[in-house]
């Protein structure tokens, strides 16, 4: 049998306490309504994490037991501990997963993990938007079709200064003529990171059940895959072949 | 007419000055010596700076009129202010082009760049090394043969932890049984980064033509290409396209 | 002193013989308006070739000396010889580029570098589209600013068949709803490979100056670099290092 | 309950039945040593095919109902019909996952997919090999260590004239000198295709445990995932969003 993934979602949890158009869609809080909206798309034991928790809710121990990090800030980004945006990184290279939602891009994990300014263009217009299925052979595409469409959502439009994606699964259309990479994957040390666009705070993107399965799915495909921990340099004094000096120094 | 390529050489500048045998090899500096050797392979109009210089040789005047910024360090990574490492970072993300050479892998403008440890294995043997031309159609392969083959070297081995490279142009064979990842490319922001192995500050690699030619292909092809700065992020207030609600306000 | 690019252009040459439309659009047809088009972005020296000409134009003596080939077809693939595809599959490996234009995605050579079968969704309704910019730093994308907007187009859909391309330049958005990769590239043996999607036989969009632009620069990223022919199976018989059985025969 | 992977493992079985080596260490033919070995690392219903069975084995009907195809050929590549290897291509296109072993680097199938020559260096001198493992994150290297070492081996060097993998995972040290990308994967179409170096008629690589787990972890990997087939074009007619001119006619 294999084990559930242990998932924990963070979320700032900052909008829906202050704003109530927000709390009228996430009544108690995005975080919530993620565990629950996920749960019905894979195996996971879920816990959640905010900002005003001790340590954001994010210390080591809860790291090291995490098999897949999800991530929604918006407001209080610069909130966030240098020190703990730097560990979130460093657990990411030891293997956990990582899932950046919508506004995440600009996250402090996010933006050391891709090393660039993650910016884009944006407008909050209501309009329409449609996600395209660029390879529907991968995992995080099943049960995903040719297309998904949302009819009211914030625009974030090209270009999206991100590393070239290692995988570029959805393309997404706007109705007000922008596009934009909206489901990308990249590998960073031993783990994996995903990014998903749809999301918002004044729209109940995360009630609709294929924006669920998508982040559901990201998340199972992200789980950490290796245990070991094998970042460290290794100066290889015993070489696996004879060499000419086998006992030579570093200079330093 | 095409302008030389204005390229900035940065060196740490700290072995040459301590060890008789790096100064040897190396009398007036890497720096100095890579300046020379690679003038012969492009057009480059070239200047230096080193560790000890205020700012390290680089405020944002300097780093705004360099197209290619070449990086060697190795014994000195932490001397260097992290304002400096984010201000390389930055410039490059704005178009400037990155060479890390070598031991520049643990610098700290490289791993902002990667958003990895940048660990690797290593051993310090005079064995040899041969690098395989995997992409022999690639500008930075121009005059570049099958293999280039270096007597002597450091040994560098997987797994070298990096983002997964856009490109991979060649690939070490080390005597004592390790392969390595040796020339990658990638893009940031504006920028072109491009990781170049070879060098060692013991051994006289920066004197082998070939390599010389390796190193000044990737400060051409890596030079700076636009001169706009776009990494804002724009709010789209005047749509391209008709949009619902074109007034709405962002609720932070 | 650097060469012209030697660049040939082939068009099948069959709307513009038959449609009234065309023909006033492109009275030389197609080929003739890229050639005198594409001239003020680049030093080339171009000549071009047909269906009708005896081996469609193309024979192996035109294609050795061809450093870019740029292909139109739409109505007639498959009066293209077979023995003619390969040929130009061969070169393309051997080290020419090639340039795929719009309705070029069912041509029998591209079809034979990408492996798939290039299908897509279309429609021809005059609709507008607009490019994205997403690789600035690009040679491809030299002088080309963040979008393209062309008013009147036929659609290209996602999903587009084909292997993820090594780098993805632009994207287009379409009135109609639809995304597509518009600008892509791939390496094939020597060779480069670029997909240009913009182009159409009853609409002046090889008028349009950006647009030519795009296709001079996919002509000078893509031109032939190495003349050497080194795709044959090497049987290493003088090993670079010492092994234990050299003399031994491989049994069939 | 997920449903075993069915698996379709062809083998020319042309060594096996002339040469006594070959027959001493695969006395059932490879496939059914392949068969019996990958069956403990996964959960696989396997069949297997070889060239001298009509259509080789394999009619449309058998591919499919395979999730995943092993392909072995060597000695007699030519003997494969045209007609069949388009066959495989196209159910790959369609959705089959296909892992091509070792030689077959140049089987009618693999070279259709890849579009290239597929050229290789190669050396039969009972060498020693060493896999390093690049990506240990991924699904293929489930269980697999930091290298793989093989004590006698043949030899396959760079240039590998192959596409640019979507993902390297493994990239061989040989004692003769060269290195080679050894496990790499891409996709097509609908399927997912990986190439695994390891293997050879006259020694017992696949009786390597290690060998047989990395087989076994591919075709897992490169399950079917999607069961429709829309490779087809399609003329949208009904425009998801208003354009112009919806009932245009194409011109051809």
């Amino acid at each position: 049998m294999s084990q559930p993934i242990r998932v924990t979602i963070w979320n700032e949890y900052v909008h829906e306490l202050k704003d109530d158009t927000v709390r009228s869609i996430y009544p108690d809080g995005i975080h919530k309504q993620l565990a629950t909206g996920i749960s019905e798309f894979g195996d996971f034991s879920i816990r959640t994490a905010t900002l005003k928790e001790p340590n954001h809710g994010l210390g080591p121990e809860i790291l090291d037991q995490t098999d897949t990090l999800i991530w929604w800030g918006h407001a209080a980004h610069n909130q966030v501990a240098d020190e703990t945006a730097r560990l979130v990184q460093e657990k990411v290279l030891d293997g956990m997963g990582f899932i950046g939602l919508h506004s995440a891009h600009f996250s402090k994990p996010f933006k050391l993990l891709m090393g660039t300014s993650c910016g884009l263009k944006w407008r909050e217009a209501d309009e329409k938007e449609r996600l395209w299925n660029l390879q529907p052979n991968h995992p995080i595409m099943d049960g995903i079709g040719d297309y998904i469409e949302i009819k009211e959502t914030e625009m974030y439009g090209e270009r999206f200064d991100i590393p070239t994606p290692d995988e570029l699964l959805m393309m997404s259309w706007f109705q007000g003529g922008e596009v934009f990479r909206s489901v990308c994957t990249w590998s960073r040390g031993y783990g994996r990171v995903v990014y998903v666009r749809p999301g918002h705070e004044t729209l109940p993107i995360y009630h609709n059940k294929e924006i669920l399965r998508l982040v559901a799915n990201s998340a199972s495909w992200a789980k950490r895959r290796v245990s070991i921990n094998a970042q460290e340099c290794v100066n290889v004094k015993k070489a696996l072949e004879v060499v000419p000096s086998p006992t030579k120094k570093h200079i330093l």
